[in-house]
């Protein structure tokens, strides 16, 4: 349910067109839908500006159904991240708006896209080839968001010109987000660099002592820049919804 | 050196009364300014709209002293964080614009203080009486570097309808910092009823699997809300200064 | 062996009907039975008011079913956990009165279903939907224990609401349990609420540093709720188990 | 606040005597009282049945006594745990009904002992000398909530027949709280023994791979035996919190 | 080569049947052969009263081979330990005198068995059903290290009754082999009741923080009784070798 | 109780000169003596062939004078384990056969030194200076015991040569302990050159990543050498006892 | 590009057959190519004397081909570390020149193998037979980059006389790669040894507490021999191009 | 024992003038000398190229003056590391041509300085002023070593442009050493840079997750750069050895 679903039924009381019991009927149930397995939150488009995401892992492919089945009635747009290709291509049978994206193993309904909002862009920079389905994770939650997005992908610190050649989206973005594997030394380069927030996003990327990504965190969270802050290894999608929020709060 | 200092520089120029090899030695000489055991950053506070902040712990009062003399000439707020109370004293008594916070251990320099400038008000919740320092810390450069700020201390989980009487507080936020010790499952609860981007800062309050604050930064990067960032434990400062590039981007 | 089997030969010898060296050699062969690969513990039924239960991996099906056979002539109810599809088929085509439950991956026998006993009602409380497999392994447990169990799922702390519309079942309970992964906040939350004893069940629900359940259960032991008791990663068996002994002390 | 203090409130307007504004704010705010460090949770006796515990770690002996101020008029038993003997005096020296018992590092306050209530007897098991100070917390906890406690020290499973000696202590208890460091086994052989739940209390005694009391808390979450639940290291408290809270649902 | 191929090799110099010279070259050939892959230690039954002992984990069957072809004409018994029952097939038919063990992993060449020699008798005890692989293993080694070997399963600390159930072999034995998972306790109760040393071996038995069998290997080494020992994780290879060096020296 | 004074009883109730009662009384009394924060086993010597071990830390000084004037009417030999200087003051004072040694931390009380025993020598070697505390432990724990006991300190493996000059005591010993911190490589060379078993002692000798002697701990776990057993970190004590339990079986 | 591609360049200029304009967007093009899901860093070989190496983990076959195609017009070696047999077929049956060690899991293209330069030979030791792939992955590695290269495999410490036969090696090297895994403890004997720099490279050979090659990097970190430098485990080709770096620079 | 002081003895025993008996004596006994608590291996000057370098840490002052007592006879420079003030001054006292140096922590004894060798100019770069202790360190030890050392401080990534003022010292080193704590990102910029090998030294320097210097250490060992190298944290020395040890090979 979002504002404008909300505003339609609120004047069609103050119009006696829907009684006040079936208004109260439906707000509640519709606050929290419990079908078993799942209670429904369709309250939080409202409160939080974007409908609950479903996080595709642990799930059947039926669970999954059966939530999207009641969100699409109420949603312009769902987002189901961590699914496999098997039970994607499920969901996007039966749902003809749904599409799948690969490499960031998300399927996106839409019922059309959301209107570009927020103060400015939000670029997106991935340090290696490796961790690029995670910067696309982002770019696409971003996107789904409702915010206009830039992206460059395989600039580590390694080369580290290769990064100096893309100032503009650097010094262009309300936010950046910065996805590194390894040592994770990226964000705090790109930080050292610019004013706005950088969201650091370690991946799994590695071997050896990158203890599948803990290392990249670490260095993350001991960055001597100060403008960074850090989301879960691999979490593209948490890095787009928060640097959605910043861009739109 | 921050902008007007830069653009005195450049009138001088431009009306002849300043050389162009003088201006340009200044603005070497000023860029990094090399005192043996620091390279000062003075370009800095062009570059990110803050000066270079000094890291207290694993410095002797000599070394800080030094900085302090080089900066204060070419800044109008200057920042020490993680500095014991004898150190402090040494400073505040060198610097009259100095004071020192003991909760927070930071000495704010100050010639005035900044303008409140930025979008909205940053909120600073902490979970426990233990978490305040960490809080404090947070509020403290927020409001250094120009940022309205509101706070409210105590209102952990366990009562949670303690935070439920400030509502007023989440609501008018454009960001909000959470510090949580322990569990720090706070974090996750405000996300929960709010739009704006979280920052959440755990703290070393706890004893056995806290872990020093491993378990509650642990928890947060792991929050079912989505609109969390987290830094490293017990850094205020970082929270602190992460909110205030959020506020102002 | 349970106390009535126990009754029936002691009054067998009574009677006379049973030799006294016969009754003796009954009670210390019963007390252990070693079939090579297994140390049977009829005796645990007398001593703790439940029969050992097998736990299934790591033991071929053949030794399980070795195990089963000498243990369905003794005990009125046999459980099996933590047993794949494959080998709990073979299972129950071979014993009428056993059943697998696929999610909790349990294979419960029942000659009948023990009579309900205890103070009250267990009350099993799951975070998310992919916690559910866990917290079925409780319900089954404790129901196969002779409890009343109450259940709702997937009302985690990231939209708490949900929590509350569930007050009755919270209210009503004299033991909760209640399963969590992610950051494992659900627990801490449940027993600010409420007066009873609360089994927190971290699960390896997650990815990144959910580190396999490891964060859950360290927020858990950190809660700062005290009426918080903590098992083993998802021990979904354990935390039954647990609250029908204290249901039932 | 606890039961009667709210009856007698509600009588008193009931009979007129106190207004209905007036019992309306005094509700308000005896629930939460914002004391600027700290939110004293008033509500909790009636909630929870034991006002809040006032934690004294990483609190100054200035917070510690501003919030018993508020306490005392509102509370029968005030507890403050892990607090060092030179705040202690402080606080013992200010309230005269104030003790502090230097092994457990705890200070009580009673008007007068809690009656005895409860289904049975808590009883509390040490492994080792040194593991004592842990165990007495425990006891100290259950016994000023209002719980009959039996106790026996150094019986740890090096010479198991030491515990044997002790098999009453073991019939008679309606639940087990055992306190052990090192290897942590103790509570897994207890267990095997009873009936009744067993909670788990690792403590922090060992040195090497003791790890600080991790592998004891480990090796107890690993149990073979299920009815054992565990708490966090060196957490006596939480364990005698739970065990009343077992004892009295 | 052993004592007696040696023996035969200098009194044939002593009695003029083979030179110096090609002595000298023999013995230099035999210690150290070089297959490329592999540096055969053929010394080392003389240095340390057994041949090498090959790790089949990590090595192709084709060097397996190669190495063995070396081996058997130097010694009497060959072990192949941690090989895979396709790889075990392969060697075994090429090697009529090698047998496979499936539990154990192992395969054991062996002209004839060694003559039982030692001081005693090796006792194995496994705490559960699912620890006999790594038991056996240790009694395989054991045995076919030339002792006398006696073995008991599933008698963990859960039902201790049934440890005691087997004092004979905790008497008679001149050294003790314990292997346990989950908490593995059974190694401190065991040798808190003998004289003799106790090699403990934990296993990877157990789930969530039995982390793989850490625990009981960290349970292990801070055991309260000061008779234990302890070898790699699953290592029943090398607790039976160690009990042989024991029994033998 | 030693074997002597059990012996002198049983005598003395054979000639009626003590009644059974009596006897009974003694026995049962001096099986376990509980002193309220002691269970004194005093059965051990019989059960275990050397008396209980006081483990000084986390004792106070009078715990430990109160165990000690229960033991000494009992048994030949005390020992008190990691016991600092000014606490062994008081009891070296309070008992004149009772000996302090500084580097091992240990109390030795001998009426009269124990006859060596044993079928051969223990041998002792440090890789380090900084590992002599350790090693010391070992060595007088091993002679307090009745062992003979040969040491060798400093021959680590940076400068191999050094362990190579004492090829005697490699030759001689029964059983070897070798002592070692950072990357604890010293127990798999000397494993590597002898036949007996050796007993290897992580130190936590090093900085950085030995990480307190874990690294020296998991590295001797590992050892390719399989006559290898491992104690507890800094654990001299352990393997100066289970180097005794060897010699002496 | 490497120098000689540069130099005709400049050469062409210089002679007035490429324009100023087209040489400057070139050099622009070349140090920088960026083709969508990679940045080549083409300026490499000049910057760096050898040109990127392609990491093949986490990449498709698609990718590894685009890189390559633009590569292979520049450089006159490529290498490609960790790709499985199935990818590099594929890549192997495209470009001719290209060849795949299965042992090492490496592709290496040469135009024609480099001039053999530098200042002496690379000594490549490894522990034991499993460790060769990636001791063979520094031979590879160093050769390809132009050095002379000796080995010799399978001389662990277990042993160490197979090390002592192989001292010519050790002598004439300018530089040594050791691998080991287990306890890792080889490098520390070989440096104490050696005058030159040894590279340790840890291996995941092992099982338990080897912790996937954790121990054996954690003890050469701490090796107490002082000539030693570590990297990451596995990572054969680092441990080869670092000593090619030293033994050119 | 240097190779002048072999030489003389040699040509000595050439002359006449000392017995072949005496010289053997003296070479046997220069090898190791024994003085109970430490084996002096003077022969490693020989087998080296540098004497054996005290570690002070865990040795008491007499020890330490004790091993220097041997030394000072044989060598012409001994270094102390790890020393603190009050034991370096009863060594200075002692010695006249020994210094200390606080930052460093190191004694330097040196009858005169070694002439400066090796092929060119060891880089020393520190990424903070915090970490210069650290740098320090590696700078006198490579110094005392007969190295040339260049050096600058507090050049981290957060200010690249700091570093890029510097390219001389990268661009003419023929090794460099680069200290850094918190995220130790600095080593990868640097390498990404240089030809030569680079020697990245992780400090202790950070507070929550740097988690005492592994965090800088781990993302070092996964550096993207692939020339580089890691030592122990906090080993300066280490790394200012290995870096003559490259130098001078």
């Amino acid at each position: 349910m979002n504002q404008n679903t909300l505003r339609q039924l609120l004047e069609s009381v103050a119009q006696g067109q829907t009684s006040i019991q079936q208004a109260q009927d439906d707000l509640i149930h519709l606050a929290v839908e419990d079908i078993d397995y799942a209670h429904i939150d369709h309250h939080r488009s409202l409160r939080k500006g974007f409908p609950e995401v479903i996080y595709g892992e642990g799930k059947t492919v039926e669970q999954i159904l059966g939530i999207m089945e009641k969100m699409v009635g109420q949603e312009q747009v769902v987002l189901i991240t961590r699914i496999d290709g098997e039970k994607a291509q499920i969901i996007t049978r039966r749902f003809d708006l749904a599409q799948y994206d690969k490499d960031a193993r998300m399927v996106i309904y839409q019922q059309k896209p959301l209107q570009k909002t927020g103060r400015g862009i939000i670029g997106v920079i991935s340090a290696g080839t490796s961790d690029i389905p995670v910067a696309k994770e982002a770019c696409l939650t971003a996107d789904a968001m409702g915010n206009k997005v830039n992206s460059v992908f395989d600039v580590g610190v390694a080369g580290i010109h290769r990064l100096f050649a893309h100032k503009d989206l650097l010094e262009e973005a309300t936010v950046l987000i910065v996805a590194a594997g390894m040592e994770g030394a990226l964000p705090s380069v790109v930080a050292g660099l610019v004013n706005c927030p950088v969201i650091a996003v370690p991946t799994s990327v590695g071997y050896g002592v990158s203890l599948g990504g803990m290392t990249a965190l670490f260095g993350m969270l001991n960055s001597c820049a100060s403008n960074v802050a850090v989301v879960n290894i691999d979490n593209g999608f948490g890095a787009g919804y928060l640097a959605s929020s910043i861009n739109q709060c």
